[in-house]
């Protein structure tokens, strides 16, 4: 039997959720200081979802095998592990899964915001989690566009150039905007993304924005699977890993 | 002729608005700092009201006197005071105003907003800006206790004590609860606030919430005039101060 938990982070201060360099501070490493501190034995520990350094998680997902049985209930290690845990990293959820679980293999979609916020001045209460852009952007012209993404398609003009990966073929399921007060809130979920595609998204959708590319030119950039054709990579502090379905 | 400046803080960092002590990093000093930078002068500076320590502030309001031409254009002035204020500080709207102008005597109305997040367990991505309550609270009942509020009242009981004021009357013209994935933002407006009066309101809903107080309790309380019988002063860093009226 194996543990989930969900994690919420605020990702400013880490070098993503794992880096293979040793002695770089990652999500993932005081997440499992602090597991394994709490049950008193090594665990092993494997997260749903890389996210890169800087890019937020609400609903990210971390499975545990301790190689002891968990002194702790179930029911309160969520709020013992948040004892342990720094102010910018919790644990949300806690649950039992069956051996057989993969956290990565099972998850069905997973669900990411992009958040800019597009008003001539900054704020800086959302400034953590939002990209501030100042020209104002086309906000009709971005909803026409989001269509053309869902789908499966081949997403190879929307993945950072050298990602090792066997098929750049991708579902996305859902790709929505909501306005409110000058945040664009782009929600976005898939059956699995490549590596920078959130992030070349909204790049791409602010190149609509802004007029440079048009809503159904976005047919024409996923039919080129050239990266060159897609928009800008978005900064990751802009990011959050919203949720992730099993 | 002023410059009414519109100041948004993340109060984290500061120890308020303004104090009396010379040397503490306050908003003010900080933002006062910026705009004689930029307009290459002392200037008289204003603030409609001095947040505590903590406090947080999307409409704060700085009327400001340069003692020589402001030499940027008005629709400038805000992006040019962004790139000298730090990332938790921003200027967002600039306006001029006559020079009878008064930033705290002309207030007609103030809106703070005081949020608490009513999980299990904490969420880091908003744990800077909400207050976490693990105890369930009976969000009917908090609501239900609103309406007391409302009202033109001698608010004594919800002063903290010792405060040197004339007069403890004040107008709430509303207090009202939004409740979305746990976190309870409580939003009120009034036409001036005694000291710490919203965060003893807030502590005041959350005894009504834990079933400490009734929610027509309040009126007692209210009549009381005293400072013992209503709730706790809540944390500063639920609060934000959202807009000012004029």
């Amino acid at each position: 039997m194996g543990i989930l938990v969900t994690v919420a982070y605020d990702g400013t201060a880490y070098k993503g959720w794992q880096e293979q360099a040793v002695g770089t501070p990652t999500v993932f490493s005081v997440l499992k200081g602090a597991v394994e501190g709490v049950m008193g034995c090594q665990v092993r520990m494997l997260g749903a979802s890389r996210t890169d350094a800087g890019v937020h998680a609400l609903g990210q997902r971390a499975h545990i095998l301790p190689s002891a049985p968990c002194p702790i209930p179930t029911e309160k290690l969520g709020a013992v592990l948040n004892t342990r845990l720094p102010d910018d990293i919790a644990v949300t959820a806690v649950g039992i899964v069956p051996d057989s679980f993969h956290p990565i293999a099972d998850a069905i979609s997973k669900t990411y915001s992009y958040k800019i916020l597009n008003t001539p001045l900054r704020n800086p209460l959302i400034s953590r989690y939002s990209v501030h852009e100042t020209t104002p952007l086309l906000v009709a012209a971005m909803e026409e566009a989001c269509q053309y993404f869902v789908g499966e398609h081949d997403f190879a003009a929307f993945c950072a150039t050298g990602s090792p990966v066997s098929s750049t073929i991708r579902r996305v399921n859902s790709l929505e905007l909501s306005v409110s007060g000058g945040l664009i809130d782009m929600q976005i979920n898939g059956n699995g993304f490549l590596y920078n595609m959130v992030r070349i998204i909204a790049g791409t959708l602010v190149g609509v924005g802004m007029g440079k590319i048009r809503p159904d030119g976005i047919c024409d950039i996923i039919a080129s699977k050239k990266r060159e054709k897609a928009g800008k990579t978005m900064p990751a502090h802009g990011l959050t890993l919203v949720n992730i379905f099993y």
